[in-house]
């Protein structure tokens, strides 16, 4: 598939979507991407079984709290250090990047970074959606170490981390990110091309971008809720899609603490049926639940949009009267194994409800 | 000079007392220092000048607060490691270890280093203290970078951090340190042979040793205190030393907080003078007034010692009724340039009094 500059903004919708409230707003990557592409070229995207086994590859991404990478993005100099950084660790260079996460900004960062550094996107990612800790990635769970985190703040400071477990670098690279103000440019999961083959979330640039685009073009229908979940229905990367409430905004609570957006939001519906939907988040949405029941949970995305423009509403900009649709989206089935359940399943999240499918 | 393994215990005292209350426990690093001694050899003790210039040296240590360092160690595999990746980093052999901080255990450290590593130890530092911060270290008062830092906890999980200035090091390694349990080993400061001789504190492995014997030695005088105080008189590496004050614990406030162990301590008179001293300390102690009024400020150092015993007093194990009398210490010329006083000066610790040298 080739990109072109006109696609990004499909694309950062669809990834908006994704991100499931989190992820950073794509609008700031769209920029430094859209920066990185006027100056140096649009970089090429490849599919996962184009690259060579021993190719190696790794992920750029900020990282941090989304309120914060707002605020303070990446410089563009950050992606090029943040590479040669890892690739004087293994003294070899690297041949792609490669997302560890569609959802939100960090779809955009890898084509920044790939348009400055002259290479290859690879169309995946470890993730599928956007998830808040680095251990949360599908590379964990088929055994790719994550380690060395390369971390790199805007006056090119940077940290370089490793550890035994995904868990351990989460944690260090946590209190590191905070120190370094909340928001960093990093590159982990450092692999090669048969290691990314065995563990990515596959086709999700691709997907983000078609989702991007049936948003846009199911605004000219007189159904665009429908005509967004028909189409993800018919996604070969996702499973089951359904509308599970509609309403607005009756109470919130967010704020910015130990290097997240914790917080949940209250929607009641627009008719007077009284019900009501809470959805809890960590940077990411992580459950929905109408009048206390379940009806969405991680790693399923919980996907909240504008009743009219179906524009994603991530957590930094929900606000009190806001009037929202929930969609529920069933994970790609290589994040619904028991391994993967157990890295970033509900009790990942210390939730006491057990992982159950949309239905 | 020679060193042997029934030095350590002079050492380890003559260290502690140059700790000014923190610095940690130098028994912990005997330990460690003689258990490497026995298995590996005693490591080789040079002066600064006999490095070639372009000699490569760096520094091995722990950092962390006292409170915690008593009780969670190194390994000795740590320090293996933390000089290899040292040497990764730099793609380059070290020649020698040289202490960062002579006072407390870490004057310990770098024999066990040593003699694990066949390398030799500089007989030198960089505080002819201790000081609680890493940029608080005459190499960075003389223009040695302080980064690469590389840390490692007890399960060998490491963070490397480069930065800009010492002080954006330190806040970074101050949290990731905090996260790794408040106790690791670390190596900065790698430099040339040249620098070295530019930025050291000269000939303090010596004086520790030599301070702990003059404290045993003068326990069998009638004078102890007066036969310590005139030698170190006679000290060509210190300034002017004096008993300031002797008393009895009547209030102490001791907390690990933000990484370091904070708090104060106040003395009483045992005449019925009514004179009172507080003393306050951040690992190491800043500032004893006595009545309110300075009588030692830091760099000069504030060494407490048992009443009758004259075994250094650290921080961790102060309490209420203890007897103590306190010395005071003038720095080394070098700490107390007007460079010097800026980075580990009174105001670099928030007190708003002036450097006074003890008069």
């Amino acid at each position: 598939m080739k990109l072109h500059l006109e696609d990004l903004e499909d694309l950062g919708r669809g990834a908006a979507f994704l991100g499931t409230g989190g992820g950073g707003d794509p609008y700031i990557g769209r920029m430094l991407a859209t920066h990185a592409i006027r100056e140096f070229g649009m970089p090429e995207l490849i599919d996962v079984d184009s690259l060579d086994d021993d190719a190696f590859v790794c992920t750029v991404a900020m990282l941090g709290a989304p309120t914060v990478l707002a605020e303070k993005a990446a410089c563009g100099e950050d992606a090029d250090r943040v590479i040669s950084l890892m690739e004087r660790y293994h003294r070899r260079k690297i041949d792609a990047i490669v997302p560890v996460e569609i959802g939100g900004l960090n779809s955009m960062i890898p084509i920044m970074a790939g348009a400055r550094l002259g290479l290859p996107v690879v169309d995946a990612d470890g993730m599928g959606r956007a998830f808040p800790e680095i251990q949360m990635v599908s590379f964990n769970i088929h055994g790719v170490s994550c380690t060395p985190v390369v971390m790199l703040d805007e006056h090119l400071n940077s940290v370089v981390i490793e550890t035994g477990t995904a868990k351990r670098a989460e944690e260090l690279a946590r209190v590191a990110s905070i120190e370094m103000g909340c928001s960093v440019l990093v590159s982990l999961y450092s692999m090669s091309g048969l290691q990314l083959k065995q563990s990515a979330v596959r086709g999700t640039l691709t997907s983000a971008l078609e989702i991007g685009r049936s948003i846009a073009a199911g605004r000219r229908t007189s159904d665009p809720v429908g005509s967004l979940v028909r189409f993800l229905n018919s996604s070969p990367h996702y499973g089951k899609c359904a509308e599970v409430f509609a309403g607005k905004v009756v109470d919130l609570r967010r704020e910015t603490t130990k290097g997240f957006s914790m917080g949940h939001c209250t929607l009641e519906a627009l008719d007077r049926s009284r019900r009501s939907m809470e959805v809890l988040f960590q940077n990411e949405h992580l459950v929905a639940r109408e009048n206390g029941r379940v009806k969405v949970i991680v790693p399923d995305l919980i996907c909240m949009v504008d009743s009219e423009s179906l524009e994603p509403a991530p957590v930094e900009t929900l606000k009190y009267g806001q009037r929202l649709r929930v969609l529920g989206l069933r994970a790609p089935d290589i994040l619904r194994t028991p391994a993967a359940l157990a890295v970033l399943g509900p009790q990942a999240f210390g939730l006491s409800e057990p992982y159950q499918a949309l239905s």
